[in-house]
């Protein structure tokens, strides 16, 4: 009954569906010839997989409101495509043909890669093995979060599957069973160099995916409208599992020179060939327009903000921050109806579980496989949550090439990582954060944030959730005794000047645990007649520049301390600061090997305790 | 026939390997408990699967000569195994019993997870989802580059098998069919928060793992002598294909108040427990120290160094660095034997592929999974190989967490990234390396080398082939003239001074493309009377302080130009070295959202033309 019905549908569409196919060869091969650059071969590999699914009925999208909650998404995860993405949108009538061919040129929205500049990019890509994280991301959103109807469909290049990342997001999407989320993998055989593992085995992939518990569609020919319309009809059915379908594509598909052909990934056709290219396509006498069905009337679920409770710690309370975070992310759960927390099977350690444990329904257990969490809470952002991610400090390195995309892609994601520095002690360097701000300090926009006490935490926390793009807070293993009246008020950008006098010679500058070493180092120093002022630089970016330079100006030198490498850190941080300023700046920072042992010893060892900043301040000064 | 021989061999031994888990389980709940921390409970849930591999016959290695190029391998990829680790080195005498206490404690070698201070690891471990990646290098090397019969073995957990990077190298061991690599999968069920996704589900592995082409072989009991004995007898029987013994086993498995508990992770037993976990495990009269199996009598493979040919370019030829990278390498192959080159399927574009032509047999393809081969590189570079690793700059990103570890573990590793910063023109952001400096330049001890011509490429690259450690080099994708004389001299840590005079007022310190705009900025300025210093800061780790300084001495200012964001990256760099300086310092870097557009527009718009340079540092002196 469906069979014959599809047949039905796909046949009466099959020649609209054809003539837009051959406009969009056409835009695919005009445009990249025209910017010199770009990738025809692979974008014509898939055009009958993306006209099928837009234009043949399945794919549900308001074109007037891109915003609308009810519309499917749609990521190229092998976003070098592009060509073939922008001329879709060419092809329903919403980019015209002069701005397609403004593609790659400087200041167009149509980027070599999809950006968030252009409005219908669900999100950025161009990084392989990354869509289907932020697919599954929109996935989780539409199932758990949001509970809407609209699906997620993702574009996968075949070369790209070699990427773990991608088998992090096939497993969770099957431990999630996101029947919602429809994965469209072009196996066209070549890869960028040659050929890809696998090649045009589809039975190589959908043995591994089904492995992993995804119900996959093989499609023999992934140009033939009744196979592809068959296909789409299948995939929609909700069995409560993800779905791959996987297509035998030509990589040039349309041209004979190009098709099948190795050497010819990322090459526009020459304008010597161009012609011979089009005749190769054929042509279209009158430009068509497809139409893309309407999403269901839906209602974006709002949950009103409520006023949190204050914070409350008593003044030298001792705790860790990393539980400071955790309270946090509970006291502020009704003021931001919209925050949903990530953790990567350490949430007991990171304090994400206290969030957990009080609202599960708003936390996603993501297992040990960053690159996938990171992915998916940009998803989640990208349909309006404040996704906070949670795992040690140093494993975010796992995930730095998801991390750097985001940006390009907007959203809001804040990335909270624990057990920073070699004060962690006996766990030894492999667990140790401290490479983290020097990682999080290049994300453009970005906030990074290094609190020494739980009240600044709590307000900091506030204080990111309250922001719009990526933030990054670095919290500490070991206890810190609260140092903050609870109704202290903390600025992303501030600083705090915690000490000072007028016979200040030294400035310390300090964050998060060498905070309360300087604190102690200027007792020390005070016994011994030398006033130095401690400045706790919990804003790391944005960076205080006013405070750092006032302190520089009235003081002789300016010691930086911090439990991180010194490269990219704290320390260049404020030297960037000062670099037109005379003030000398000695830069304390993690410089020997890290090794197993208490967080005294690792700190004395490192030249990080308030007995060592209080000798270099003196040899400094001798 | 092979059965009843394993029956009787492990018949006869299993009392002493009884004896010998006993003991190991003693010492295992001893030096975590003395120490205070670590990680008993996953320790004890893989003793017999240990015990067996290394005292039970299978496990071939010369204790005094852990160099000894027959020696089998072991990787504990669940480095947080540690306490069993260094047991098992302990039950075959290597290790004292006083030695064991000393685990965790500041200076002891036995750290809280293994690194390279103890003589017996094989490579640093403790951030999971790494050891079979470097297992499959050494695997490599012993089946394709050394050609010797030893075996490598890795220890995994059930909780790490989240991480994409298994499953990038499992599809890449399979792909070469390493059937001397041996995979041992603890399933204990239980992770650090709680259940792992599967569970106790062996066939869950077994699917998973089968269907990337491994031979899986399940032991339904880890605790049993002879199940383990015929796994391990089987294992070793080559057949073309990797495998993975999948093991039941118990975590905490020995002392009844700890087995298959949660919540029991990562913590040692309390003093006032301590008694009843060893009464529990029961005790053994005197020590007993197991016998392992001597490795096969080899030799290690020889190739003389020979001279190699001179460099050859002529002054003012146009060239990209990256071509001269594959030029380096063919003319270097020669002088040095044990240089091997691996690429993320990109070697057309890194130009990596002109050794991959001239030398198959030293080149490793490693597809688009970053993670595994920056594991297999360091496991073929753990064998004494010196591997030369090559992606896009932007997609080392992918494997930051896997070059933070490398250090620990030893060996040289390069990292050769290519298509940096905003001049690579149309492709946008996606595909810019514009954090790889700051990355690189956390690693310790670690070298980043950015030249801006090819005959400082060239000499750069033997430098590195020359050198021990981690380095990275940054090439660019554009073309650049030869600048250098063929037999100029490059050494790391050095710089060249290219313009100065005793009238200059302006220090321009660049590197890589922007180094060639700032000798255009340079000739600008001169028209205009403005003397200019341009400094070739072709070592941006170790860095020239010497130079620095003294231009910075001798000018008015200083300004930095890198085609990278400021972060991290070469301004800071020279920050540092002039951080007790008074010479104002000015960093021009990427600071705008990169789009698409050609090189020069993309230079341009970020204030790094050689145009913009020269308005910069007239509006400077103005």
């Amino acid at each position: 009954m469906i069979d014959s019905m599809t047949d039905q549908k796909s046949a009466a569409d099959e020649k609209t569906l054809d003539r837009i196919a051959t406009q969009i060869r056409r835009w695919i091969l005009r445009c990249t010839s025209q910017a010199g650059s770009g990738h025809p071969t692979s974008s014509l590999s898939a055009v009958e997989l993306m006209v099928d699914l837009m234009f043949g009925g399945t794919f549900r999208y308001d074109v007037k409101t891109p915003e609308h909650p009810g519309n499917d998404r749609l990521i190229f995860s092998k976003g070098h495509a592009s060509p073939l993405f922008y001329s879709l949108w060419a092809a329903a009538g919403e980019v015209s043909e002069e701005e397609l061919m403004t593609y790659r040129q400087f200041d167009s929205e149509l980027e070599g890669h999809p950006t968030s500049r252009f409005r219908f990019t669900e999100a950025a890509t161009g990084s392989l093995g990354q869509g289907l994280s932020v697919g599954l991301g929109m996935a989780i959103n539409a199932k758990y979060i949001d509970e809407l109807p609209y699906r997620t469909f993702v574009l996968l290049g075949d070369s790209e599957m070699a990427e773990g990342s991608q088998w992090e997001a096939i497993q969770l999407a099957a431990h999630y069973q996101l029947d919602n989320l429809i994965g469209v993998l072009d196996v066209n055989r070549l890869g960028q160099r040659g050929e890809t593992m696998y090649g045009h085995d589809l039975e190589a992939y959908r043995q591994r995916i089904e492995a992993f518990g995804w119900r996959c569609i093989l499609v023999s020919d992934g140009h033939d409208h009744a196979q592809l319309s068959r296909a789409y009809e299948s995939a929609c059915q909700s069995t409560g599992q993800p779905v791959m379908i996987i297509a035998w594509t030509v990589k040039g598909e349309g041209v004979s020179f190009l098709e099948n052909k190795e050497g010819q990934h990322g090459k526009p056709v020459s304008d010597d060939r161009i012609d011979e290219a089009m005749s190769d396509v054929g042509d279209v006498n009158e430009t068509v327009v497809g139409t893309i069905h309407p999403p269901a009337e839906v209602t974006q679920r709002q949950v009103p903000s409520q006023t949190p409770l204050p914070i409350e710690y008593e003044l030298g309370e001792e705790l860790a921050t990393r539980d400071a975070y955790g309270n946090a992310l509970c006291r502020l759960a009704k003021k931001y109806p919209d925050l949903v927390a990530f953790d990567g099977e350490v949430s007991n350690s990171t304090r994400a579980k206290q969030f957990a444990d009080e609202h599960p329904e708003r936390f996603f257990e993501m297992f040990i496989a960053e690159q996938n969490m990171v992915g998916a809470a940009t998803g989640v952002a990208l349909r309006g949550k404040l996704p906070f991610v949670s795992t040690f400090a140093a494993f975010f390195s796992r995930a730095f090439d998801q991390i750097r995309m985001a940006p390009y892609s907007g959203g809001s994601v804040t990335f909270v990582g624990s057990h920073c520095g070699v004060s962690i002690g006996q766990d030894g360097p492999s667990q140790m954060g401290l490479e983290d701000i020097a990682m999080f300090r290049t994300i453009a926009d970005g906030v990074v944030l290094y609190p020494c006490d739980a009240v600044s935490t709590e307000a900091l926390v506030d204080a990111l959730a309250d922001r719009r793009g990526l933030g990054y807070l670095r919290t500490t293993r070991g206890k810190t005794p609260v140092i903050y009246a609870a109704d202290e008020e903390f600025t992303i950008g501030g600083s705090k000047v915690l000490r000072q006098s007028d016979q200040d010679r030294v400035t310390l500058v300090a964050a998060g645990i060498t905070l309360h070493e300087s604190l102690e180092a200027y007792d020390v120093l005070k016994e011994r007649g030398i006033a130095v002022r401690v400045i706790d630089l919990y804003s790391i970016k944005p960076l205080d520049h006013a405070t750092i330079r006032h302190a520089a100006d009235q003081t002789e030198v300016v010691f930086t301390i911090e439990d991180h490498f010194p490269e990219g850190g704290l320390g260049e941080a404020v030297l960037t600061s000062l670099s037109d300023h005379a003030t000398p700046v000695n830069c304390l920072a993690v410089r020997k090997r890290p090794l197993s042992g208490s967080p005294d010893e690792q700190l004395d060892a490192q030249g990080l305790s308030a007995a060592a900043i209080a000798r270099a301040v003196e040899m400094h000064l001798a």
